[in-house]
């Protein structure tokens, strides 16, 4: 069975996004630098970790918000995947290029139950800050994956907030590349 | 000449210490499992880490609370180097061990400048979050060493607060024990 995976790129300063994250700027003011790595400028490594990751995928768990600032931006899901919003909004099934989104009503156990279904024996990665947050103290997540960027953004949206207590990880992988250093948690 | 180097052991989620720092708990509760690379489980890579470090400090700035908190569990300065800590209290210098205290009451540029003569070719570490902040935000910092421990403490003092603008930086080094990930950056 795969393991339910929080990845993200974030700044030295523990934030994933800039300030004023919207549809235009889906990575807020500033936030876009923390990708560089997956762009024009990725080494061989950062490539090859991005691919693994995308193969790692069989299903995504995401955040209201990261679907409504993402969607235009993906043109698709963001991983070629099922993948699972929270929302209170009733909404049916929108079938992508790749996959399809589902609006889940009643909670992130029941989408994490539903991705698990639709992953396999893949792995089910979880995006948007607040839903990692949920995931986490909830117990529910296995690995941490972080591209850590050089830079300190010095305001924006924090990953690790309100997490509250202490929770034990153990590191599995190091690997440095000139734009970000690649990092793998498993979570105790 | 030597560098100015903010230097810590952080958690995954940006802390450096737990809560409720005193001078009994001087890394707060929860933090000392921060500190184990440091002790009894360290590798050979974490004590040549710890080794070059302190052979490179030829100053320390420290703040008021960090020298409060500190000193009992020191006995020394926190380096064997001269130290210089920031405070309103008019004291004349405490001679230690292996160098002295002197008390610094005209700001962090004035402690800066006596540490850099006292230091002559080698390194000024800055210890404690807030000083640590306030010489980050000044541009007087020109590189940061971290230990980045596999833990996510979810509540205590972050090193990277008040920062408000982005500092950009490269990455020098990236070394992975089984307890801390060694990271090394220059300042851009």
């Amino acid at each position: 069975m795969g393991k339910v995976i929080v990845s993200f790129t974030m700044s030295l300063d523990g934030f994933v996004a800039g300030t004023n994250v919207d549809r235009e700027h889906p990575m807020g003011e500033g936030g876009d630098r923390l990708h560089r790595w997956l762009f024009d400028t990725a080494s061989d490594l950062d490539k090859e970790m991005a691919t693994d990751m995308s193969a790692r995928v069989g299903a995504v768990v995401l955040g209201r918000r990261t679907f409504d600032v993402g969607l235009q931006h993906w043109e698709d899901t963001p991983y070629p995947a099922p993948s699972f919003v929270l929302t209170h909004e009733k909404r049916s099934q929108l079938k992508m290029k790749s996959a399809a989104f589902t609006f889940v009503n009643d909670g992130v156990r029941s989408a994490l139950r539903q991705a698990r279904q639709a992953a396999g024996s893949k792995d089910i990665v979880i995006m948007g800050a607040s839903t990692a947050q949920q995931v986490l103290t909830a117990g529910l997540v296995e690995e941490v994956t972080l591209q850590l960027a050089p830079i300190l953004l010095g305001k924006g949206c924090r990953l690790f907030d309100k997490i509250g207590s202490a929770i034990e990880l153990k590191s599995t992988q190091v690997a440095a590349s000139p734009l970000v250093t690649h990092l793998r948690f498993d979570v105790l």
